[in-house]
């Protein structure tokens, strides 16, 4: 990919608003799959708003490392029980380095407990996060493929790392506001 | 990733054996999901293979050049038209610099006739490949999570590269041999 390389803040930047989302989860061990079509909205958040300086505190981090937070909420549905699942998460991201660091969550997709993941953004403008649960680790890529048009591979792994439960694939289209 | 940064022979050579795949296409308009269930098997071919070396003459280049050229035979069935599709292609890389080059194939994916890609190799050993047809353009990712299980993107984008049509994603597990 031609043109300069991002930091957090230009890929929370660019990530800002409304994406329709196509996702299919593979179930690796029964072949099975699963699409879910969802919305998901991504907003800024002011790094001094209230729940930003709460969440650093349960971690002891200084807010005034803050770089970008933001906050997701998603309404989807899914093929396989047909129910309507929606969810909200706060996303406080904490460089490290020019293209790495901490990224803190009041809640965590894969459980609904606080977590701290590391992220680092490659040459190629891809976002990479890795979180560490108690049973689990999830790997997630995201990329761009233009302004309008995102990917997003999530990986969950049994917390050994060896093992992949599900592998899933968002396609995501940014609507007009 | 930790380790060496792989070379072409070093990512084909990762790749050889017997694969089952599963693979969801979103065609992005429609917001239509495809399924994909298919065995993969991908088999080293000498560089001296006649196949290899009339290829390579099709397209003007000395096979003396040719690295680690392979077929990759497949048969799936789709959800959408309960059909069995199953096909074979040769695929022969030719590298222009340590991560980078042309891979020459007999017949392409989105359309039956010969074709030349770009491909390379990122700091990560993702494989990259981007292969211009006359009216559509193909980019595909594909990257291994351990020795076991690789994933695989593809992007179908109308000729002008701007309008994303299909994107796919496919989960690979290697069948033990």
């Amino acid at each position: 990919m031609a043109g300069a390389r991002w930091d957090i803040q230009e890929f929370v930047h660019r990530s800002i608003g409304s994406w329709r989302s196509q996702r299919s989860v593979h179930h690796l061990a029964f072949a099975h799959f699963e699409a879910v079509t969802s919305q998901i909205t991504v907003t800024a958040v002011s790094p001094q708003d209230a729940r930003v300086q709460e969440l650093c505190q349960v971690h002891g981090i200084s807010s005034d490392r803050v770089v970008s937070p933001f906050v997701m909420t998603w309404e989807g549905q899914s093929d396989w029980d047909g129910e309507i699942s929606q969810g909200e998460s706060l996303l406080v991201p904490v460089p490290t380095a020019s293209y790495r660091g901490k990224l803190l969550r009041d809640k965590g997709y894969a459980e609904t407990m606080p977590a701290i993941g590391e992220y680092y953004l490659t040459e190629d403008n891809t976002f990479v996060l890795v979180t560490l649960y108690d049973r689990a680790a999830a790997e997630e890529k995201i990329w761009f493929i233009n302004d309008n048009v995102r990917c997003r591979v999530s990986l969950i792994k049994t917390s050994g790392g060896s093992g992949v439960v599900t592998a899933s694939f968002s396609s995501e289209i940014k609507q007009k506001s």
